[in-house]
């Protein structure tokens, strides 16, 4: 018996499956892939060969994924034999707190005793991706929920900006329109210089640059401003300084690579 | 070549060796070990049994991992040779971003062209763990950065809570003394339900069920409580109710197990 497959004290205590999160490489939508076992643990590939039904952002990338996966790990059942089932559109668009989506149904494999895996594109699911309303769903149910280790970009940037890990917040996504985008970048950073709170965000890949270059001209200089670019990737890079210093350091962020913000005192 | 050794540009660019930010297993000072495959990637491993020179929270565990990793992996020095240098104990006790600690000069192996690890007791160094400092000195010094994979358990921890994760805040400890952290729950509470933003907290591991009665006795009773105890552990547990129902759960927190505490809508 897998080790991972037995590890959580619910799981023993329930007829019902486990529903587990699943981590996916960050190397979605890359010019690049990395091998698997570069960013996953063996015990989370292995236990994910194990399971047959799955909720995903996207079956086409999970199918992918499990491709990957069957590689290293024969899978437990053939891919065209597995039931993914793809959270609705208007979880993608609004997020799994806004229109009261109830994924209950999603979980009928689990009260029937299968073990349900949770996936998402890239990283951890239901952490700056979609997903959370299963999870919701999973603990209403009495499901056990297991999370498996995988890379999540989020801290791993935040790991390398030599920021405050002590204390900070994920904000998600700044408004695209010019003088909304500085006005929040602005609050952003009052908040972070006063309170020492680091604030990470994230941003469309292929507006990187731009983005980049608001903060730089919105910024004051002596705040620090880090980026984590293509992380777990060959073309990875971190960079970190104050804003005054990035001016004449001529990095340059590839519009290609999903990136990281953050900035702080 | 190991391919997680190459997989930067920066350290082809540099003459300097790389600071890698290797995460440990979750399970320091806990009663059970979990073998490192089932949290810690191959390519993690492989890395770290490469490094020579590290900078670390606690040079007696950082040993005792490094032994852990050798049964897999053999390590391209004997431990005895190894340089292992760990951070002050103003770092520990303070953070890293008060005092003003300067901690270039930890990283002499790295402007020598060795490659440096730095590694904290458990999970992620520098983020709600000593590190940033080294982290900033690096960027300082021109030396490449890279975070490697592993456990993570306050992102763990979120992605099994069903809390929003596309808006969170890391909030470290609440005060000890009754009033005061009674005040600081009701402020945090407050925050969640008008921004949306879960807060997540932790706990010295022996206060983890005195933290519960409070959070369960501050909260309103349509706030939203999560915990995730162990995680990574065969005797790990997660746990999300609105506060009414959890009253009727009868849950109940090990305080020998780390434990990550979440609220929110």
């Amino acid at each position: 018996m897998l080790y991972a497959a037995r590890r959580w004290r619910g799981a023993a205590m329930s007829h019902c499956g486990t529903l587990y999160l699943v981590p996916a490489p960050l190397d979605f939508g890359c010019n690049t892939q990395t091998p698997l076992t570069a960013s996953m643990p063996q015990a989370t590939l292995q236990l994910a060969a194990t399971i047959e039904h799955w909720v995903c952002e996207n079956a086409k990338s999970t199918r992918a994924y499990l491709k990957r996966i069957a590689e290293l790990y024969p899978l437990s059942a053939p891919l065209q034999t597995m039931q993914l089932q793809e959270l609705p559109r208007e979880v993608h668009k609004k997020g799994d707190h806004q229109g009261g989506f109830d994924a209950r149904p999603l979980l009928q494999a689990a009260l029937q005793g299968h073990n349900v895996g949770l996936v998402s594109e890239a990283g951890m699911p239901a952490v700056a991706d979609p997903g959370s309303s299963v999870v919701r769903a999973a603990h209403e149910l009495g499901i056990t929920v297991v999370p498996l280790v995988g890379p999540v970009s989020l801290l791993l940037g935040l790991a390398a900006s030599g920021l405050n890990g002590q204390s900070f917040a994920f904000v998600g996504y700044v408004p695209v329109a010019n003088d909304e985008r500085a006005k929040k970048i602005r609050e952003l950073e009052l908040l972070a210089l006063k309170t020492g709170q680091t604030q990470i965000l994230i941003e469309t890949p292929y507006r990187n640059s731009a983005l980049l270059q608001t903060l730089l001209q919105t910024l004051q200089p002596n705040t620090r401003l880090a980026t984590a670019s293509g992380l777990t990737l060959p073309q990875g890079s971190c960079h970190s300084a104050l804003v005054k210093h990035w001016k004449t350091k001529g990095w340059v962020l590839d519009n290609a690579n999903p990136t990281v913000f953050m900035l702080g005192a």
